[in-house]
């Protein structure tokens, strides 16, 4: 399989860091082509704004949406998001890796999703385009996740709520969303207090999902 | 009051922008005291990382978490998060007024609450200062949203689940996380949508909902 591994931690001595090299050799083994976008390493851009548009639709007034369907169409948009796009194009798999802040991802991952997940390429509104008819249907993808709170102050009944129910606003609203199918996401509660035997254990653990993607 | 407005939309020109100087005229007129960060105009600096902090307790390896904990105990946080952790100690309410984008905030005001709402200033979390004993105990705090979508789709039966749900990782998982007082959501449904007359009539909506603060 073709995998885009987009990564969003600041440490590579994390846990994190241990969960992304446990993939990379795990994948690599198996055979499967990946690539990756560690997006602090290449010290992505967060912010959709105006110079993410090399030729404008309207200079006058700036609609993100309108500009990325004129972006799109006419190939103009700026180099950094038009590589990741040529990447989700190509993946069969994209693996989302990242710990969980304010029970959402990092800043620096959501304006990947706000910056190249752009109308036109991954739905069209207009056109009825979504789920079911997402223009990336037939693609896979995965959450990976690290948190900080326990697995019962994420629970159901916990004081944060069901992680489910956070991580469906991804599973959902941006996977099925765009058309692609959900892999049950990989979740590693309490992350910050784990012995190193506990983290050992969690590598395995993540190395046996991976192994039978 | 005490207001501090923190308002994430790239045009002024844009309906977000109306609702903004709506805002700003009529907290003005109330006799309210109003401070704006208006984060795409101050080009504020979205991603967490090490340059937020000018004092490292672990030069090593990057826990963001410890160092927020160091950072606001030593005073050695950046100044633009210093500055914006004395508005919010400063203001009784704090409004936030984005455009839902993937469900969710703009990466540039998830980055606000990744670098602002360190751990140690708004939340401890071994002594149990959160929810109840939340550091922000006694502030009130606001969403001011408007979505592309429609309210049919954002309803629970939805197509993309009820959007009260999706703003409680906001509500929930951070105001009262922090000790914070919700104050009911203003969301505007289908805003790319509105015809001018539509538009003027949320504008009155908000006007009539600001002046009960």
């Amino acid at each position: 399989m073709n995998i885009l591994y987009v990564y969003a931690h600041p440490e590579p001595r994390s846990f994190n860091g241990a969960l992304k090299d446990t993939a990379m050799v795990t994948l690599g083994k198996l055979g499967h082509t990946v690539k990756v976008s560690n997006l602090y390493a290449v010290r992505w851009k967060a912010v959709l704004d105006t110079q993410d548009f090399r030729m404008r639709q309207d200079p006058y007034q700036f609609n993100p949406a309108l500009e990325q369907i004129h972006g799109i169409q006419t190939g103009s948009l700026s180099p950094d998001i038009l590589e990741e796009i040529e990447r989700v194009a190509w993946a069969d798999l994209i693996i989302f890796q990242f710990p969980l802040w304010w029970s959402s991802m990092p800043a620096i991952l959501k304006g990947w999703f706000d910056r190249v997940f752009v109308q036109g390429f991954v739905v069209h509104l207009e056109k009825g385009q979504v789920y079911e008819r997402g223009l990336l249907k037939g693609k896979k993808a995965m959450v990976v996740v690290t948190t900080g709170a326990t697995r019962e102050m994420y629970s159901p009944g916990g004081v944060h709520g069901d992680i489910r129910n956070h991580l469906s606003l991804i599973t959902h609203n941006i996977f099925e969303f765009v058309g692609m199918t959900p892999l049950p996401s990989f979740i590693v509660f309490g992350a910050a207090d784990m012995t190193r035997d506990e983290g050992s254990l969690q590598l395995n653990r993540y190395r046996a999902v991976l192994e039978k993607l």
